[in-house]
């Protein structure tokens, strides 16, 4: 019972039948002159090609990276290395970390961070403001938060920042494949993991007038030595699928996650965290006062429920989640599900049951206090 | 009939049967919690080990990096890094480009390049007089050469480098998978492509002496954003394959080079390059004096024969071979050719038997004098 794809999911049928398919066919190195490598060629050709379309670009300024963390990396770099001048970097303050890191890097420590409310929006007037000093190499807003699912006003976000000149870096590797591409972005990262590819991928887009300069002097700018094409088609071929079903596949989504609000809400010491109306469809985050993160997550573990957190989404950061403490949410103790369109109504209606004895007796363990 | 193994080879069964079920088992984010996430970790963990024996390293100094490219910048630039107040990269000309780039990128263009003799063999005086002025970081030295297929003197160079104090990084992309792995280095890189693994994958052994700082401030310091689990599963299969058969291929291997050499040696206005033997046992490179390297790789393609070239081995780098030129051999019209054990005694007839005749018209298309 697989309730943890956000960032990761199992691979669909047909996923890996273009997968197996793109390991016969196109094995071969892309870069050389023969049949067998114009045949990849073609393969990654016509997979960017159907990427670049839903992600609202074009085939040309769309661009192939070893994975999120290093399309962002590169972009980060590349686009605060064409600003030279300006040595400052804008973001909000519930970027992932590989944004917030790679930021913090090319920006030498010159980083601001941009407070968020209550439901994770940034706050518009305060970005202005930063916006204002004539410094900024370049600002990075999320589309929909990987923790909390809230989604960013980004056409807001873009009036203001080409209002400044500045250009939008918008992290979308929580959100394509699970609702409209964004539309409002000067460079966008996806991460094809987690809409039901394969991991070891991640996409750029740019829009043709975004200048950004290469960090390493080679021709293959964005993923060095290449990228696996069979991957790049099961990436193509899985988020076609999402995208065929994604009225259908949001709907339910939706349905699974207002029960898993409305339900955890009742709880008691329970806090449910993010916008309930402008959120991913499938992310739902709650957190839980006086229960352990990791103890909660190998408990259900054990009854075979595989969650996440955010406070515990790798197994090195047992930090309390950066992103739960900015919007004021309780930090410890948090579940992070994402649902993805294998996930039935009984999955949920197990998980629902069960965690009310979890809470209870993780907080008796715990010697905590009773709640009402 | 592919000829052109060399980066590239087409996976064989048991390969794409591991790579199958590596991703029915091995598709959850190996970095988190649950179960799902354990079992891609001990997967990766168990390649890992594979492939540190087979590299005669330790697991827990073998990294994963997204590509051989991106294994050598890594490398390259946290070796030098850690090199502080030592700004000088020492390499032999015929290294590969990507170590070349690196090289002169993290160095900010401070690269000696060494000579090589006709065989392809680094002058070890040279070598010795660079590594004496102590203003070098590292050096670095492949094991087999990409395109001529000459074995370094490794021992020799070690003790030259190990004399200097100069860390010693050793390229062995075109070797690993093709005889015993190579004993002295300080930092090594590989190439799962190569040996018939997947692409989009580097592997990176260091010494546990080996200094190296991180180039970006995070914790994934090789591959950022992790790699794909099932394809490190699949290039240590391949490469457990290749080691069980290698004893026999190595030696079918030898003889169907050895009779490639002796004949295109017989013919008019070819040159055979590289040692005949100190050398890889697949690779096997001749340059023919009058014929247009790409007219002959389209020609041989329409054969349904590919090879690879050292003038011509991507579609946008056409110029005349560095490597070829370093060891003094015609440059253009040149034919490299990489075996895999697939490859059989009948396919290099059919090869050898239509050579002379291609060679033969492409000069009369090209107006090019009779050669005897």
């Amino acid at each position: 019972m697989f309730l943890d794809a956000s960032g990761s999911a199992p691979l669909t049928n047909r996923t890996l039948e273009a997968f197996h398919a793109g390991l016969a066919d196109g094995w071969a190195d892309p870069a050389r002159l023969h049949t067998e490598s114009r045949r990849a060629r073609q393969l990654v050709d016509a997979a960017r090609e159907a990427l670049a379309e839903a992600l609202g670009s074009r085939p040309e300024h769309t661009f192939l990276a070893h994975s999120p963390h290093a399309a962002i990396e590169r972009v980060a770099a590349g686009i605060f290395a064409a600003r030279r001048g300006r040595d400052r970097i804008v973001a909000t303050a519930i970027e992932r970390d590989a944004t917030l890191h790679a930021a913090d890097h090319v920006a030498a420590g010159n980083l601001t961070l941009v407070p968020v409310d209550r439901l994770g929006h940034v706050e518009l007037d305060a970005l202005a403001r930063e916006l204002a000093v004539p410094d900024v190499a370049f600002a990075a807003v999320q589309h929909g938060n990987h923790e909390i699912g809230t989604l960013q006003r980004l056409d807001r976000v873009a009036e203001a920042t080409a209002a400044a000149k500045v250009p939008l870096l918008v992290d979308a590797t929580a959100s394509i494949g699970h609702g409209p591409a964004p539309e409002h972005w000067d460079a966008m990262v996806a991460n094809p993991a987690d809409w039901g590819g394969p991991a070891g991928l991640g996409v750029v887009a740019m829009r043709p007038r975004t200048r950004w300069l290469p960090a390493w002097p080679e021709g293959d700018d964005w993923a060095p030595g290449g990228v696996l094409v069979p991957a790049v088609l099961a990436a193509a071929v899985a988020l076609q699928e999402r995208l065929e079903q994604l009225d259908a596949t949001t709907a339910r989504m939706r349905g699974l996650v207002d029960r898993v609000r409305s339900t955890a809400a009742g709880w008691a010491g329970v806090d449910v965290v993010g916008d309930p109306n402008e959120r991913l469809p499938h992310v739902v985050t709650f957190s839980c006062l006086y229960v352990d993160g990791e103890a909660l997550l190998s408990r259900l573990d054990r009854e075979g429920i595989a969650v996440g957190s955010g406070s515990a989404c790798t197994t090195s950061t047992l930090e309390p989640s950066r992103v739960l403490a900015s919007v004021g949410a309780l930090s410890h103790g948090n579940v992070r599900l994402g649902l993805h369109p294998g996930v039935t109504e009984e999955q949920v209606s197990r998980l629902l049951a069960l965690m009310p004895r979890v809470i209870a007796d993780l907080r008796t363990e715990a010697g905590a206090p009773g709640l009402a």
